[in-house]
């Protein structure tokens, strides 16, 4: 018999790749803060907690998609938390983009009461999370990784195990790291083409192809240039993750000019109002 | 009966550019300031030319594939160079990645003495220009364009029409800076993978596919990680390319602020004695 999952965090991704649990068979328990947004998850079959308590007590495996570092250390951490509650020989899989430090704190309170954590974070995005095809990264003890496998391929496709606790976290901190400084690139390229008087969707098809492609250069330059800021990865997100990153570099004695100034431009367009809009938007700090 | 190609530069680019060519059945002239370079040529059939000025007189079509944008005004604006000296009708092509401003120059100038020009700089690098599928990216009369197009298909494959004089290089700017900054982010991730103690090779099968994923993260990070600085793009071009965007975007009165961050740090490397290395020893200011 399939185990039973307890999936916490029913936001535009959770609520995905809950659905794809359920979908592959498991009972699916639910438990997010806003009750409104697992309407959806409830009519497919996954059955309502009111609490994380009530939850961690009869699940099996606990899956957590929150929002920041501080919602996931309390909702481990916490007096009504998973550690608290979790049974002996749980698995607790933390997908959300948090902390590296906080990954491995709870990993090892986790094995103070004989529950397996996971530090497992994803990239795709919406679009990966609906057509599960995820790339999760992820951390922890081997066994624990492989023994949740089955779980993780019924959401994500790319599926690699980096390392001891903390190791998905800091991956997914080389993606972000990666990304930033690249978006600073690809709007400043973008802008150059359209003051320079140039076409730049004409540009595109130049430029696409080559040394300078990228995924964001396929995917959202197209969208600076047509105006849609509708986000596909929130402003507000992305600052969340950079900052993380920043903090953990520091700790590493490593100097990241290109990460620090794509917050820093990242800083100033969501002073400008746009903390909800999607990351393409850092457009409009050079074209209105 | 083909047209009289006349081929000046023969670096790494420019002899395989010219080898096609000549494979596609045009008589070549060439013309290089060190002769050694043209030996390998000149024994597929090409004809060398003493000076600039023999090969302007009898060339229909010159193409000029030179070192840096002070080279092209030499050779294209002075005393004993192609505007003076080429035929009334002939085409004339700069694929050196040179100013915009300079393109412009040289179009007017031509003009007057009913010379074709187009500026169509290129990217893919030796390895496009060995097999022949470098991106193209022409500025200059469109009816100049698709005249040459025939001899811009022997030698590349992304073949596109940016719009009048300058405009190429102009492409060739929102190339340049597009990876400007990306490479910047790419350094960190691998630094930060490297110093956080992930093992970069394995976080690479992460992040390559997804939303971080680039021409640069795929091609150069491996070689970042391996310690080959091999020159695949020189450092020194790197530089001159960078600071050309950013003069043009300063007349535009447009900030650059990734573009100049990179810039200044490859300047940086330069100083180190990285100048002819490849692009990706930017990891050294990492990681030694």
């Amino acid at each position: 018999m399939n185990k039973t999952v307890g999936f916490i965090g029913l936001g535009v991704m959770g609520n995905s790749m809950a659905a794809h649990i359920l979908e592959a068979g498991y009972p699916v328990l639910v438990y997010t803060r806003t009750k409104q947004k697992a309407e959806e998850i409830l009519n497919k079959g996954a059955v309502w907690q009111e609490t994380v308590k009530d939850l961690s007590e009869k699940a099996d495996i606990i899956i957590t998609m929150v929002g920041y570092p501080s919602d996931v250390e309390e909702i481990y951490l916490g007096e009504n938390g998973i550690l608290r509650h979790a049974k002996e020989g749980a698995f607790v899989i933390d997908m959300t983009t948090s902390k590296p430090s906080l990954a491995k704190k709870i990993a090892e309170k986790a094995k103070e009461k004989s529950i397996h954590a996971l530090d497992a974070p994803v990239s795709g995005g919406d679009i990966g999370a609906r057509n599960g095809t995820l790339a999760i990264m992820a951390g922890g003890e081997k066994e624990a990784f492989e023994a949740c496998l089955p779980l993780f391929s019924v959401m994500g496709e790319n599926i690699q195990y980096q390392g001891p606790a903390g190791s998905g976290q800091h991956t997914k901190m080389c993606n972000q790291i990666a990304i930033a400084a690249g978006m600073v690139g690809v709007a400043e390229a973008m802008a150059y083409a359209e003051k320079s008087g140039l076409n730049p969707e004409q540009v595109l098809k130049s430029i696409t192809t080559g040394a300078a492609g990228s995924w964001s250069l396929s995917n959202l330059a197209p969208r600076m240039l047509k105006g849609d800021f509708a986000p596909g990865f929130y402003v507000k997100h992305f600052i969340k993750d950079m900052g993380i990153a920043l903090e953990e570099a520091e700790l590493m004695g490593e100097e990241m000019p290109g990460l620090a100034l794509a917050k820093s431009l990242y800083d100033k367009l969501s002073a400008q109002g746009e903390e909800n809009s999607g990351t393409q938007s850092i457009y409009k700090l050079w074209v209105k």
